[in-house]
């Protein structure tokens, strides 16, 4: 793994953050720090489909973490995204998706096909991440938090990843596979669930939510679709993990 | 309003609150209050169904409230419930409702009724006693909580009180003057949605959620029957009402 900049010569930000990026075979990400320099419990954070690991929720909700409960905080590229260049195959996926949308017709299978092919590659490229950062900042509690895109990586990776003790998910389309990492999953889960979402049914939600063995799991359901989730759900999300990953 | 002491030699108890028992007319209730003294917004907590205002589930969340937020919180017994004498209809209604549920029949048609009568009668013992406490202790915001019965009463009441401006209710029968009641709500709602209720059906509480007007709302659900909410949501109930009444 490789960082913009040594952790001993970075200069935080004006909200006392940590900000490096790094780079990790083909892999690009950030990972955004308290200035104590102390451990801190890691959240991974995936972004949304079509986009990055600087978006402006996702940036957003990472300094919060930062800044209000003094976690660590990483995000990295999905294959195509952000800083990473698109293949041949998943630009005709992304092609066929808008086709599909503005042509009215129903995009879950491309999204689905699309979003299974993602989480393939980018399982490794997270587990290796974590792997160097836990080199670079030490071990310790790991959450994941993310919607659509980020949830179907998300609750793949939790199901083989024992690192990750806590996530905060949702707003996904269902298939059978996520469906099936669900049943596999044991820790504790906030699940969002936008109420008034056009692409993805409610009916669906309840059966992914229903799905997770885990003893505790809350779902929080909001009106609105997956582009209006309120700012207090990340709120609620920070004291979720706090109460998860600081004992 | 008579109190049990007067508030200028009321000791606190030993987490730091001041608890007095007070009467107005037929009702009898109890408010807790933190130490300091200063103006706190009032919460008001409703109880559920054949419970009443000392119950231990109320009482810690009351002083959960009144310890980590400072808010200021107040019960009242509804009619027959607790200290106050239960009438012959009401008696009946209680018998009829046990009766029910140990034929395993439904209970929903007699408890819809039983609510419908205690919510007559308490929602203008609830303004009453609004009334004294801002005389006592000053106006501020106000909000409600409470499931079950509570909700039966407290749904209502937020329909016709301006001053209650927030409120976490939820886990009730669905009956036609509750969904017009939600109807006319305009306030935010925090909605609790037992997920595994035997007696309440999650699709009726889906239909209560979707009734309120609010422009914010929240449902959350839980594995459970509504005897089984997890603490955590009182957590999450009190960052809420800090959110809107303390500004």
């Amino acid at each position: 793994m490789q960082f913009s900049s040594p952790l001993s010569t970075t200069q935080p930000t004006s909200d006392r953050v940590i900000e490096r990026d790094f780079t990790l075979g083909d892999i690009t990400g950030v990972v955004w720090s308290p200035v104590s320099g102390e451990p801190a419990p890691l959240i991974l954070m995936g972004h949304g489909g079509g986009l990055h690991k600087r978006s402006p929720g996702l940036v957003a909700r990472a300094r919060y973490y930062v800044t209000s409960y003094g976690f660590r905080a990483a995000a990295i590229d999905a294959p195509g995204h952000g800083d990473r260049p698109r293949s041949e195959q998943d630009a005709q996926w992304v092609t066929a998706m808008l086709q599909a949308r503005a042509a009215g017709q129903s995009i879950t299978p491309i999204v689905n096909e699309y979003n299974a092919s993602l989480a393939e590659r980018t399982l490794p490229e997270w587990r290796a991440t974590l792997d160097d950062l836990e080199a670079e900042y030490g071990a310790g509690p790991v959450g994941y938090t993310g919607m659509t895109l980020a949830s179907a990586i998300g609750i793949r990776l939790m199901a083989i990843e024992p690192r990750i003790t806590a996530a905060a998910v949702g707003g996904v389309l269902l298939d059978e596979p996520l469906l099936e990492a669900a049943r596999n999953t044991r820790i504790p889960i906030q699940f969002l669930l936008p109420w008034d979402d056009t692409e993805i049914s409610r009916e669906d939600g309840f059966e992914l939510f229903d799905a997770f063995a885990s003893e505790e799991k809350a779902l929080h359901a909001n009106p609105g679709s997956h582009y209006e989730v309120p700012w207090y759900e990340t709120e609620d999300s920070g004291r979720f993990f706090v109460r998860h990953l600081m004992h």
